[in-house]
C-alpha cells in the first residue's frame, strides 16, 4: 500500500471528470498550491498544458488519455485503464501520490479506488462519509451517503468505527458519540437492519454508542457520528442541502419585497451570507471513501474552483492526520474482539 | 362504514393523549368552534367539565375513562377499549362523528383506527401522509412517514394512488405528479424495493408517474407526491423539521451580534416570521391516516392549541373534499386493472 512504501504528500487531482473541468481543477489547484499543497493534475496533457500556458501559469500534469463521463457506467471503469480517475488512483497505488480526488462520476471513482487501492482488511464495504453542519457550528460525520444502497448490520458496525476515527481525527470531535439513524429512540423501533445493527453497536466496546437517533437529531448534533445505510444517508444528505437552498430562496424573496425588508436585508446580508456558508457543500469540497486502503475522495460533479480548493485542503488534512492509518488500527481492534453476531 | 350510514360533520378530538392535554385540546377546539367546526372532546368527563367550567366556556364532551400514554405499547390498545383514542374512533365507526383526531401515541392511533374503521378494500397497509412545504409556497404530499418501516413494492403503488387523490383533492394540486424517492434518477438506482416499485409505478395508468427523484427534489417541489417507505419518509420529515429549526437558530444568533445585525434583524423580523411559518408543523396540525376506511388523523404529541385548531381545520377540509370516498374509488380502479407484478 502507498503509505508503507514512502508517503507522498502530492495529491492527484482528476482534472477531467466533472461539469466544470478542467477549468475548475486548474483554478482550484492554483489556490491550493499557493497554500503549500502539492498537486498533480491528471488528464489530457495537451489540453491541460494549453490551458495552463494560455493563462501563463504552471502546474504539474500527469497524462491520462480518457475520461469517464457522468452518464457512463461505473462498471466500465475496469477496462478503461487510461481514464483520468483510474490513472489518479494508480498514482496513489504506486506511491507517486498520497491521495486522489475526483469530482466526476461517484460510482466510477469508488470502483477505481477499489480496483487500485483495495479495501482495508476487515472492512466489507467502503462508505462515503459526508461532514454535515450541526447546530453548534461544527460538523457531524454521516455515513454511508451512497456507496451501499443495501447494507448488512456488520457494515453499519464498521461504518461506526470508521466514522468515529474520522470524527476524532479530522472533525475535532474527541471521544465521539455514535448514533444509529432510526424512526424512534427505542431499540425495537425501525427496520430489521436497524434492530440488528443496534444490538451489534451496543456490543462494540471501541465505540461510544449513544443509541438510536431520529431525523430531528441530525442537524441538532445529538451525536458526532451518524451511521445509516447508503440509501437513507444519500437521501438525508441531498435533502439537507436542498432544504437549505429552499429556505434561503424564501428568505431572499421575503427580503426583496417592501422598503423595510429591503433595507433590513441590506444590513444583514453579510451575516446571512455567513450562515449560508455553514451549509454550502463547497466549503468542504470532497468526501472521503472510508474503508478504501488509501486516501481517496469524491466531490460534487458540479464543483467549482472553490470546491476544488476545499477538496484539496480536505485531502491534505486527512493525510496529515493519518486518518487511513487510524482506521486500519480501529478495524483491526474489532477483528481481535470476538464477534457478537454478523 | 361511517360515511354510508349518514355522514356526521362532528370531529371527535382525543382530548387526553399528548403532552399539553387537555388544555391544548380545549383551547384549540374553542378556536375551531368559533369558525363553525363541530367538535366533541373525548376524555375524562369530570376533568374536562371541571376545566371548561373553570374557564366559563362550554364544549361537547364524550366520556372516556382511560388514556394511552406516550410510553405505552401500541399493542395494548386492543384491550383498552375505554382509552380516549379508542372511544374517539368508535364514535366514527358508529357515525356519531365524521372524523377522529389524536395528538397522542401515533402507533396507538393507527391501531385504534384499524380496529374500529378497518382498511379500504384493496389497501394492504394504511400510510401516514405529511404535507411538506415546497419552494413555490405550496405543499407536496409525502408518504409513508412512519406507519410501515418496511414496505413491499405494491404498498408503494397504493401510496402513490392515495397520495395523488390527497394532493388533488386537498392540497390543490390538480393532476398531480408522483415521484419515487431514490438516490439517482435512473430506474436502476436504489434498493431492490425501489427498483421493483419503479416498474410497478411506471405501469400504473391512474397516476402521473414522474420517475425517481432524489433528496434534493423534496423541498424543491419537483413532484406533487413523493412515495417512499415509512422508514425513509419518517427520517425525511423529521430532518426537514429539524433542519429548519437549526437554520433559524443560526439566523437568530447571527442577528443578535452587533448593532448593524440587530437593527437589520428588527426590520426583517416580521418577514422572517412569515418564512418560518411556512415550515412550522403546527400550521397543518395533523396528518391523515390514508387507507383507513374513515377520517382518522394523527398530530404531534407536543401539539399546542394552535396545532389542535389547525388539525381540526385539516380534518374538516378533508371531509368536505371527500378524500376517503375518492381514495376508495381510486384504489378500486387499481383492483380493476390487471396487476403487472406484486
Amino acid at each position: 500500500m502507498s503509505e508503507s512504501s514512502g508517503a507522498s504528500s502530492v495529491i492527484a487531482l482528476d482534472a477531467m471528470g466533472g461539469e466544470h473541468m478542467p477549468q475548475a481543477a486548474i483554478d482550484g489547484a492554483l489556490q491550493a498550491v499557493d497554500e503549500g499543497i502539492e498537486v498533480v493534475l491528471v488528464g489530457d496533457a495537451d489540453r491541460l498544458e494549453a490551458e495552463l500556458s494560455r493563462r501563463g501559469v504552471s502546474l504539474r500534469v500527469h497524462h491520462a488519455g480518457d475520461v469517464i463521463g457522468m452518464d457512463d457506467h461505473a462498471g466500465d471503469v475496469r477496462r478503461r485503464r487510461d481514464a483520468s480517475v483510474m490513472v489518479g488512483m494508480r498514482l496513489v497505488k504506486e506511491a507517486q501520490a498520497g491521495a486522489c480526488i475526483s469530482l466526476g462520476h461517484s460510482g466510477a471513482t469508488m470502483a477505481a479506488a477499489l480496483l487500485h487501492l483495495g479495501r482495508i482488511p476487515g472492512v466489507d464495504r467502503p462508505a462515503i462519509l459526508a461532514s454535515l453542519p450541526v447546530q453548534d457550528g461544527g460538523f457531524a460525520a454521516l455515513l454511508d451517503v451512497g456507496a451501499n444502497a443495501e447494507c448488512r448490520p456488520n457494515y453499519l458496525q464498521q461504518f461506526a468505527i470508521m466514522g468515529s476515527v474520522y470524527a476524532a481525527s479530522f472533525l475535532g470531535r474527541p471521544n465521539p458519540t455514535v448514533g444509529l439513524l432510526s424512526i424512534g429512540e427505542e431499540p425495537h423501533k425501525g427496520t430489521e437492519l436497524v434492530r440488528e445493527a443496534h444490538a451489534l453497536l451496543a456490543a462494540t466496546p471501541s465505540i461510544r454508542f449513544h443509541g438510536n437517533i431520529e431525523g430531528k437529531d441530525i442537524t441538532r448534533g445529538t451525536t458526532d457520528v451518524i451511521v445509516t445505510d447508503g440509501f437513507t444517508g444519500n437521501v438525508v444528505l441531498k435533502l439537507a442541502e436542498g432544504e437549505a437552498r429552499t429556505i434561503f430562496s424564501w428568505i431572499r424573496d421575503a427580503l426583496s419585497s417592501g422598503l423595510r425588508n429591503r433595507l433590513g436585508g441590506l444590513l444583514i446580508r453579510p451575516a446571512l451570507r455567513e450562515v449560508a456558508k455553514l451549509l454550502d457543500p463547497a466549503e468542504y469540497g470532497a468526501q472521503p471513501l472510508l474503508g478504501v486502503d488509501g486516501y481517496a475522495f469524491i466531490g460534487h460533479g458540479s464543483a467549482d474552483a472553490r470546491a476544488v480548493a476545499s477538496a484539496l485542503r480536505t485531502a491534505g488534512k486527512a493525510m496529515r492526520n493519518k486518518v487511513v492509518e487510524k482506521i486500519r488500527s480501529g478495524v483491526a481492534s474489532l477483528a481481535a474482539a470476538p464477534p457478537v453476531s454478523s
